[in-house]
């Protein structure tokens, strides 16, 4: 039986070093690739997938899981590591190969034809695609809904949050719902007497990069484990040893690039404090996409753009730009970066949105997901549905605008259903988590205002990190905070951040 | 039996794609990569070339390759990529899976035990390593030569070029040994009387990047298809539609990274040249290292050390460094510059050695590596036998210096025996193949004075480029040049170019 155990050791750290690869090239692709080379890279990515695919789902594999599960002698991250290779094995096992291969072929036309018709605001041109792309999620969900014993969405979701369930979303976003739109009105009537100005370029790309990688290092991402690049969209990639962080860079405006490279920290310092004893393990991954948002959204969200942190953060940014200052002084105090770091607008972006309002776009999205996996909403009403949820959650109407409505998002072309309720979960987690930190460190406030993430930093190390897929979710947050998710948390932040 | 075709075809397109991922990570490796996850990345690395080697040696291979082999409705370039699987597949179940893995850990710890102990100037200490890898190294070459029935040595030439033999290779090299010595002493009594300016920097990398890359694709590099990165060693890597060269900046001096650079185009021009109809196909792959060798070789040194160049060059070179040129015109000069880049000097390091005394450098390993191989040598020797040698060829002594003597080359270390004489073979494939281009080209001298590549490298393209393994190095060179390898267009080069 140890045999098995071991057996199933070496071949998923087979499967995870095919994986590190992958990592790599998938950051060389948006980083280094010329464009015409995409085609060929398609294909090698495709077939490097296939082959740690076809490990996975080897049917000896689901011997070995046989055999350790009656093994006694395993610890609790062995028993954990043979929970999470169970886990994938019936993943890889649960869809027939055909409908994985029609689900490719469907999202990988689909995202192409997504983005030359949405520069055209073609909805109409691009409703067949995404019902291809729909069609086939839900036969492939309602075949793993079979394997795993959830329902189609629940199964959905599993794929990137294990043991997230619709209706624990439903209840943790109900309250949202309703405090949102009034919450939103207090807001941007008390912001309407303040005055923000917004600082005047240009920023030289080098200028900004290099002010990013000092507040990177700053706030506890190691530079000599990682990297920061430039690609067209930002991600954190790569892999826990080499953790490879990419920004774009607006020589007009240089918060969107600072906070963007401060998000992806968050995320990048998640990948680094993984155990080290548990690489290329199922169990030594990172527990799923809410832990994985919320540690950036803690960096991001919770701290940079915070009061504290930035009267840390403002001299270094004078300090960066020196010729913008001299033009702008005032654009560059404490109080008015301030004031336009945490200032909320509506807009039809959610890439673009606030903290405030980019929760009523994922509520928005989630709702319509859900009806589209299980039937009750079809693809060529989507203009009309999304145009009324943003009257109703943002008072903002986007008919005839598809492509700054309905086909803003490359989630949905691409295939990914199940995925938008999770960035949200991971705000209320991100406020759960640092609200508990501060409870039991209430001098962390004037370390941060010094740009001291030491205790922090051991904190998130303690309590998240290292403990990877060890735990679910939900335990490792009531290990950390004491109780499980609490949407209470994170509405107290926005009032104490936007009304107080 | 047109299905046995199709399914090796499918195969080895699957083994091709691979081998394109473990292109770019390994250019990842030596660009991006923090040293700290090296021994990840190699661990990675390594099941990578497994899971492809293991597709290579596949039995049902052989019994494709036998059954495509009856079939005469091939064409001759199927037929042709018959013959390359075949030689692959025999090569691939060759040598013993227990020896193939001794061999590998021997050069593993060889060439770390050599990146300390060279800097150690330890010889003594290094010695045990190498005998290591000699040993291993003859017993891998002894498989092969059964499987391929050659000579041990010729089976391992026969990995970097396929259908290289050393008698021929000492056919070839025996003129140029009697007519090195002598030749070198009238060109350094020539030369001494010249006197050569050495443009002072700093030349900063910036501003030789922005050279070398105007000059990269001024020769005909496409960079729509390819990148100029910096790394450690230069060389370039990629795939063809994605060609990754890479440099080294010294701002004390440009002309090392620039020349690097263009050597580099020279190969990457080569790669870029390949037949997309054949990508990831064994028969689309360069024919071997001495054409491959050949082509850097041509652009460098047949072509952009050359006078007619430099006349293009100069203006360019001047405007890239307008404060050196203000300091000190008479070091920018084009017959300054050409005195400079023509400048050959007696010296102990091959990598550093000008166009004349590199073969010298070449002919002593060559001749050690044979005594190697069919062990009359023995690695204990090494120092004796390189002094001695060095003396012969060069007139210089290593004795006690064995950092800069027979331990300065990282190829033994890396078990890399069979190549070095290659870079000679293709020192002489380049005159050849210039000298004919030339004799049916007259104008081109003219051409090139202005920068005007395209008809060299339509002619390139029709003769070397585009053949890709479809014929023999001998019968590519027959198809360009009318004849086989004759050394004396190399022979007749050197005295144009350095004693008339």
């Amino acid at each position: 039986v140890w045999v098995s155990y071991a057996l199933l050791e070496q071949h998923f750290a087979k499967i995870g070093r095919l994986q590190e690869i992958e990592a790599i090239v998938e950051w060389d692709q948006a980083v280094n690739m010329p464009a015409s080379a995409g085609p060929s890279r398609a294909e090698a990515m495709a077939t490097l997938s296939v082959v740690w695919h076809e490990l996975l789902a080897d049917p000896r594999v689901g011997d070995w899981l046989q055999a350790a599960a009656q093994q006694s002698e395993l610890d609790v991250w062995q028993r954990a590591n043979v929970r999470e290779m169970r886990r994938l094995f019936t993943r890889a096992r649960a869809v027939p190969l055909p409908l994985v291969e029609a689900l490719t072929v469907a999202t990988k036309n689909s995202e192409h034809a997504w983005r030359q018709l949405r520069q055209n605001n073609d909805f109409a041109g691009y409703a067949p695609y995404l019902e291809d792309v729909v069609a086939r999620t839900r036969e492939s969900a309602a075949a793993l809904a079979e394997a795993l014993n959830l329902s189609p969405y629940d199964a959905l979701l599993d794929a990137f949050e294990p043991d997230a369930r619709a209706n624990e979303i439903d209840a943790s976003f109900a309250s949202l719902r309703s405090f949102l739109p009034g919450f939103l009105q207090h807001v941007l009537a008390k912001q309407g007497s303040l005055e923000v100005r917004e600082p005047l370029g240009p920023f030289s790309t080098a200028e900004q990069r290099e002010l990013g990688l000092q507040l990177m290092v700053a706030v506890g991402f190691d530079a000599r484990r990682g990297r920061l690049d430039t690609s067209h969209h930002a991600f954190c990639g790569g892999v826990p040893r080499d953790v490879r962080i990419t920004t774009r860079y607006d020589e007009a405006d240089f918060s969107s690039s600072l906070m963007g490279v401060l998000h992806e920290a968050g995320h990048g310092k998640y990948e680094q404090g993984l155990p080290e004893a548990w690489r290329h393990q199922p169990v030594g991954n990172p527990r799923g996409m809410v832990l994985h948002e919320s540690q950036s959204l803690l960096q991001e969200m919770q701290i940079c753009r915070g009061k504290e942190f930035l009267s840390f953060a403002a001299p270094k940014i004078r300090a960066a730009f020196p010729r913008s200052v001299a033009e702008q002084p005032e654009a560059f105090t404490l109080d008015n970066l301030s004031r336009w770091y945490t200032r909320v607008r509506r807009s039809l972006i959610r890439v673009e949105a606030d903290e405030v309002t980019y929760s009523a776009h994922v509520l928005l999205r989630y709702d319509i997901e859900r009806r589209l996996i299980d039937g009750t909403l079809r693809v060529r009403d989507l203009p009309e549905v999304w145009d009324q949820g943003m009257r109703e959650l943002l008072g903002l109407t986007t008919l005839g605008d598809d492509r700054d409505g309905c086909m803003q998002d490359v989630h949905w072309p691409a295939g990914l259903f199940g995925y938008f309720p999770l960035y949200t979960l991971g705000a209320m987690v991100a406020a759960q988590l640092f609200a508990t930190f501060q409870a039991s460190h209430p001098e962390f406030a004037t370390e941060l205002s010094r740009g001291e993430f030491g205790t922090l930093n051991a904190w998130l190390l303690q309590h998240v990190w290292s403990r990877a897929s060890s735990q679910s979710t939900r335990d490792i947050l009531i290990g950390a905070s004491g109780e499980p998710l609490n949407p209470a948390f994170y509405q107290a932040h926005l009032r104490t951040r936007y009304l107080a």
